[in-house]
């Protein structure tokens, strides 16, 4: 048994890392309609597989309590849904981790700072505008652009420009990225310390299709570092 | 961090190891109706640790070629969904794992014996019946019931009696067990190799008020052996 698929040089010039939103689109609706994934599944494995990557990130017995404290923010739609997820998963992997549920994001940055050790930005997805100014997201995207504690984003850093990475510079910084099923395109301009991809669910024929070139997942791991 | 919840000796008289089958369906309700998991979800994690206990239980890397090709044998109902989830993840797990789809189960047990290395069996869960005589289902288990090769039953061994465990003379005789959730009643007539639950997503609240007593996971594993 091979753990790790290997690049094989005679489809490698036509192989990428990451995906266009309307591939990655593609790449959806593959799963949900020849797959037969419900979305409830998907979005399971993704929030499972998140939560599993902060761990590899943020490895649990190093930390302290007050660094065990997650704030996972979640957006309207299906970046939000994984985001809950993957605060049920960290909840359980750890019985002290105190994941509070709160109607809204405090605007206080101290505040935040103070009481968490580590935020989960699961806001925004890709292909998804932050909606009017001064709405509720532009208003989250505001604060956690000014934290100073870990920032894990799940798919894409929210703000950014799914595409092009564009907003990278004034936008958020994430320290972790978790590309779910495929890295999108504005992953290339990440540049925190850790980039996993959760896309083990996959089917090796899908990804064929996509000509994408993801790293091997080791055993029964869910997640893999790029 | 504590990755092992102990036995708590102000409660240990209380607790017990495993659930009737209308607790089972009662914990099962709470999951789905107070905690909102979707039933896919249920599905999604069930089948996902099965595969994770089967590779635990039988590690890849050890097996042959032909002991790495797996039959699941799926029901109709619930058990028979967790068993699909399980051998899609089986099949990722080892891109070279082979898992053919049988629209019916062959009935030259010789050839099953042969052709497989191991067998899930995942087509009866608690409270459901085989069905009449000479239908699929019964039809399944007694060929189930001749196979030399390793067994290893979802929740429960198809066939037996979720409450008494009776059948389990006549009946199947696994090597492998993975209780859903929580172990049923049964699973204390259970006397194959290994024993795994798979019920890291029930909620500790949930736990206790079943007054459940279940082993402790590690790190982000979602099955322990009991």
């Amino acid at each position: 048994m091979s753990s790790a698929a290997g690049p094989d040089p005679s489809e490698a010039p036509e192989e990428r890392h990451f995906l266009s939103t309307a591939e990655a689109a593609a790449l959806e609706r593959e799963l949900l309609e020849d797959y037969r994934f419900g979305r409830q599944q998907l979005v399971e494995l993704c929030g499972h597989a998140s939560a599993v990557a902060v761990t590899k990130a943020f490895p649990l017995p190093a930390l302290s309590r007050k660094q065990r404290t997650v704030l996972v923010v979640c957006g309207p739609e299906q970046n939000g849904a994984v985001g809950l997820v993957c605060a049920r998963h960290l909840r359980v992997f750890c019985e002290k981790m105190d994941i509070p549920f709160l109607s809204y994001l405090p605007t206080e940055v101290q505040l935040i700072n103070e009481a968490y050790g580590l935020v989960v930005d699961a806001v925004l997805g890709p292909g998804v505008e932050p909606g009017e100014v001064g709405g509720p997201c532009t208003r989250a995207l505001a604060t956690l652009k000014l934290l100073s504690i870990p920032l894990v984003s799940l798919d894409i850093p929210s703000g950014w420009d799914a595409e092009t990475g564009s907003d990278s510079e004034d936008g958020l910084r994430p320290d972790v990225l978790v590309s779910l099923a495929a890295p999108k395109r504005c992953a290339g301009r990440f540049s925190g310390r850790h980039h996993f991809v959760a896309g083990r669910f996959v089917p090796d024929d899908v990804r064929r299709k996509f000509a994408l070139r993801l790293p091997g997942y080791t055993g029964t791991d869910c997640v893999a570092a790029l």
